[in-house]
């Protein structure tokens, strides 16, 4: 059996989880719990400054787990689709200039009801920026999101899908990122957290939980412990299966969001060691 | 290509599309409009009374498609278990009374966090009802809910899942009951379609569609062609897998609900013959 985690090493706050909190908020509020990895969001990151929110993290001993996000590859027109591969490259720069371990990839909605053709463009959108990523050191992490997403945030629904897009390249250069929350419910998500770590391609773990009955489609993710997902359960399968890196707490919640920030990290330090 | 309906002979108005009708009112309804098919719901045989609703249906020359719905199958207790077995039983029971073509089942959420005991369980449920189903000449649908009910209606999740489950048992005795609104999110949809239509399992169709922004997790079902699904390319898919049997209309909305049946019945053979 997996065992309690003893300690906080591995965590990490996604700056999400305290979202009314700005960048200095969030890499203070973390100092300050000792909660020694934080996950940028890039509104946040540049709200406060791209070099400024480097030197935030560093200043304060902070490691950056991952940026959030790039993706929405599908659009309507080709120009569009252009301008998101070039959105995409800034991304890019932006995680190389914090030292992120992964760029989060959010694949994006479908333009139409073509949601075949919008997985086609989004394959096409990571071919068109991997070798940009690789020559500035940047993994990219695929991010399946729940299926209940895929009409507004990503054609990309489950893990399988997932790892075969990234099986076209190296593990170096393109991997996963699991989020308890969007695969919790798979019938394949152990073999299928097997089969992305097997070459290491798990690149991240994010955690939350699913709780009864959700109270919105967007912000009604829980605190860890409070929902039905098997939390202890999948992390010793990601373990299992390779991925010892950090574990971002990612909730979109609004109650929340309207907590002080530093009740939020104080309970999910908690619950962290009493759930995960 | 798939060619537009030019008549509603395989129509089917699932009773829950028109949810304030009672079951007269939907017979009634149904034979106005010509629509040559019905899906009854367990509440509402049971209000009318079982033979009623039989007679009902024979008098104004409707054939029933399905009977919705048994499953439930998994519990916390091995009492409980066997009260939903012997529910189900009852159910099989009155689909044979009504003559209907399946017996759907939604087969139910964990009682816990245990989402792969709940699986066996259901699996257990599934395989004690068989012998008396297959006695009494009725088929088995089971139906894959959206992974967004795997909490609290359904650890089925996937079409490839359900037909996995199927092939224990031969194609005259289980199958499988494709609803758009559950499975189009899906990558491996069209795989999984063919698959389970290769040996003739695929039992029922539903159609309704996925609007966006979703107005409820439960009640936000919309009418075909307000939404994102690709009903006509997954009808076709369907049919080139060997199923030519009634589609059925299921749409879970309040605002549908709220409107007069008879305009709900007008509309839907309208969508049918435009979208399907």
């Amino acid at each position: 059996m997996t065992q309690p985690f003893q300690n906080i090493d591995r965590l990490s706050l996604n700056q999400i989880t305290t979202n009314a909190w700005n960048m200095k908020e969030a890499v203070d509020g973390c100092a300050r719990a000792g909660v020694p990895w934080i996950a940028m969001w890039r509104d946040k990151v540049e709200a406060a400054g791209l070099s400024a929110s480097r030197k935030l993290a560093q200043d304060a001993g902070l490691r950056v787990s991952s940026l959030c996000r790039g993706g929405y590859f599908p659009a309507a027109t080709a120009a569009e689709r252009r301008a998101r591969i070039d959105d995409n490259r800034r991304a890019v720069d932006e995680a190389a200039e914090l030292g992120a371990e992964v760029l989060v990839l959010v694949c994006g909605p479908a333009a139409d009801r073509d949601i075949e053709g919008a997985r086609a463009q989004v394959a096409e959108g990571i071919a068109e920026i991997v070798p940009y990523a690789r020559e500035r050191g940047v993994k990219l992490g695929i991010e399946p999101l729940h299926p209940m997403y895929a009409a507004q945030r990503s054609v990309v629904t489950t893990l399988e899908q997932a790892t075969t897009m990234a099986q076209l390249y190296t593990p170096e250069e393109v991997g996963v990122v699991v989020d308890v929350f969007h695969v919790w419910w798979d019938p394949n998500l152990y073999p299928q957290i097997a089969r992305a770590g097997a070459d290491g391609r798990i690149l991240g773990f994010h955690v939350s939980d699913w709780i009864v009955p959700m109270p919105d489609m967007l912000l009604g993710r829980g605190m860890m412990g409070d929902g039905v997902i098997e939390l202890r359960k999948i992390r010793a399968a990601v373990e299992e299966a390779g991925y010892t890196g950090p574990i971002e707490v990612e909730i979109f919640n609004q109650a929340i969001w309207d907590m002080p920030g530093d009740e939020v990290v104080d309970l999910m330090k908690k619950r962290y060691l009493e759930h995960c």
